[in-house]
């Protein structure tokens, strides 16, 4: 059985802490007391790994978090992120810095540099304000705790143009007796599969062997981070990390099959929360969209073709004007790169994945009215459902509307 | 010597006719008597091809040009557009009407039915109103003539939202004496490489084999209208014809290597002026960007770079809001899919592709001045050029900015 847990995030597994400080990275003339470095720290050694973004330019936190994995998955003790500044496009420095926020944390906490991992998220092409971030990182370890109210704390400390703090948290009932998963997420615009200017770390008091971690993490963000999509565009810092302590004294064990299917969808469904949270708070979104693929020969081909719908401008701009638009739906898959015969595919709509509206069949215009179909899409949340009829492949991703609210903040951002 | 017509369009080669009429297609309540019927036409026999969307949904009036090109692409005579509709996901009526429209034209002119192309363009799913078609295609015919003024009523039938009609001609001295190429071309949203809601019609009175004309018509429409974008999305209609007539009595021969080049250069001249003006016409447009990605390691992967750049709504709300961020960029290519040393890039920025401002050389930002890089984005026309420093291959897109005008035209289109 899994349970959510209220108000739960990366503290509410056994053994973790969570704390913030504010020290004006961004810089603002008048500074406004935003928590912007945020730490996730555990009591005892932990597993971990990460998923990274896939882009060419990798800023130097996300190259510095693939080194230290690389050498040590298996003592780690936190996380250090700050936000309002990306270090990217920074170069030597910026690896120097990176790696100088990892020996801070382990000065102050007397640990070993390679036993943190750190992220930073925020404007590209500047040097992290080093004095700053340094006293930041002393300050937000000073206020370490276990409550969830210091996992508030240290997510509130990841945000930069969200409007909400994104967390989750569950209890998971295993046969050895309970396991905690929690998490937190940042995100808002660029964000895309293969990871976008998003942020996350998710924690449990599991224990995970040191060779099934970066797997688990891997499957469980395959469905969940990487199924969605703000603007289609990705960013330089995305990272995802899982943290695993074994403070439950209970072992995920692939032998134990019903244990380990039961605790994978306890991890899946925390990490689909916090990624369905990032697009729900797309900049400028007002509306949630899961478009699903079905009847496709392969599953890349599904999700080849519901990520060019999720993607599309058309699409996204008929989702804020309440416009049941199927046409631009059918002219974004066609285009997707992906064969089918277009007289064998079947659109439908719907608020609850349950109850369906079709609105062609067969390639052409369903009977269906109007008012109907305008309904369905009047709502926040809008279930678009493609059939192929070419194989047995389906796929799922979600996405948000783009409105007025996006183009303000993405024209404006720096002026 | 190339020279450019003043006014000049389909019409300005010798033979070619053209004509409209109104016929509210789109069946407005209060009819604006906008031309939406529009026909070109040669006293004379013409070679012909065309270029077509690779949507996996097909418009009807495609299909139909596809099938009469295959059996006949040395008598064409005449295009036929309607605008208003664009008799897409219409099925087997679709088919019948787009062969109904070819029917008329033929009757009305004593020609027969594979002698006519047709195209459609408008909303989606909706079967043509063909009585309307059929008067509007008499009465367009009726219209016809050699002038200028002829050539302007053609190309203003087949715009749909586009605020400005998109003509261009040009005249070319040859050896044996001067050719015309003349074109018309419709667009707005939804354009995209491999072609998109764009209409493109081109005439010369040049004479070209029919097995020469199809290869002249893909190599001139690739580096034109196969490199414009407006928002990434592509059409179920999109169709570029070339028809030559042979009037002026001077055929293209590639034996002439000189004419032969020089011919080359005129007939991409067109292309491209007819696929910038839509470009500079995208729904919502007020900015013009050229995107140049040079030093690939191959020409596809020069494009796929400056395809993502071109279509990546961060930069493009980024050029909307004057805001020279390098760092959208950067961003936009390196999650392209294509692998690169983002330590030896360059990306610079200008006005006229001549003069340039470096904002980041081997991948750190430059010493400028950010009062230079604003004023540059403050223009109208922006160019942008990023050297990978792999190769030595390199490709150009064109692209405009994504503003509130898009997000208000799309998000209200049908209601």
């Amino acid at each position: 059985m899994i349970t959510k847990l209220e108000n739960g995030s990366v503290t509410s597994p056994q053994g973790f802490q969570g704390g913030a400080a504010a020290c004006n990275v961004k810089g603002v003339e008048k500074d406004d007391g935003k928590l912007d470095v945020s730490i996730v720290l555990s009591d005892s050694d932990c597993t971990a790994a990460g998923t990274f973004t896939t882009s060419q330019f990798v800023a130097p936190p996300v190259t510095i978090d693939q080194e230290t994995l690389a050498k040590n998955n298996s003592t780690i003790r936190g996380v250090i992120t700050n936000s309002g500044n990306a270090n990217a496009a920074t170069g030597e420095i910026g690896l120097k810095n990176a790696r100088r926020m990892q020996e801070v944390g382990a000065t102050c906490s007397n640990l070993n540099s390679d036993q943190f991992l750190v992220m930073s998220t925020g404007v590209i092409g500047v040097q992290l304000p080093m004095e700053k971030i340094e006293k930041g990182i002393v300050e937000a370890l000073d206020d370490c705790g276990h409550t969830d109210t210091h996992g508030l704390r240290a997510s509130k400390g990841i945000m930069t143009t969200d409007t909400f703090v994104k967390m989750s948290a569950v209890e998971v009932q295993l046969s050895g007796g309970p396991v905690r998963i929690g998490g937190m997420s940042k995100g808002a615009g660029m964000i895309h599969p293969n990871m976008a200017t998003m942020l996350g770390v998710v924690t449990t008091d599991a224990a995970i062997a040191p060779d099934l971690i970066k797997q688990m993490m891997k499957n469980a963000a395959d469905v969940s981070f990487n199924r969605i999509s703000v603007d289609g565009d990705t960013s330089t810092n995305d990272t995802v990390l899982l943290l695993a302590n074994g403070a439950s004294g209970i072992e995920i064990n692939p032998s134990n099959q019903e244990d380990f299917a039961l605790f994978k969808q306890a991890l899946i469904q925390v990490c689909t929360e916090l990624a369905q949270l990032i697009v729900r708070d797309g900049e400028g979104a007002t509306k949630f969209a899961e478009i699903v693929v079905s009847g496709a020969k392969s599953k890349a081909e599904a999700h080849q073709v519901a990520n060019t719908i999720a993607t599309s401008p058309l699409v996204k701009t008929a989702l804020a004007g309440s416009d049941a638009n199927w046409g631009r739906v059918m002219a974004a898959a066609g285009r997707a790169g992906v064969s089918f015969d277009q007289y064998a595919t079947t659109l439908k709509i719907g608020n609850d994945g349950e109850n369906w509206l079709a609105l062609t069949e067969s390639g052409l215009p369903a009977d269906y009215a109007e008012a109907d179909a305008a309904a369905i899409f009047a709502e926040t949340d809008i279930h678009i459902w493609l059939d192929l009829a070419q194989g047995d492949a389906a796929e799922t991703v979600w996405t948000c509307d783009m409105t007025h609210g996006y183009i303000t903040i993405n024209a404006d951002y720096r002026t």
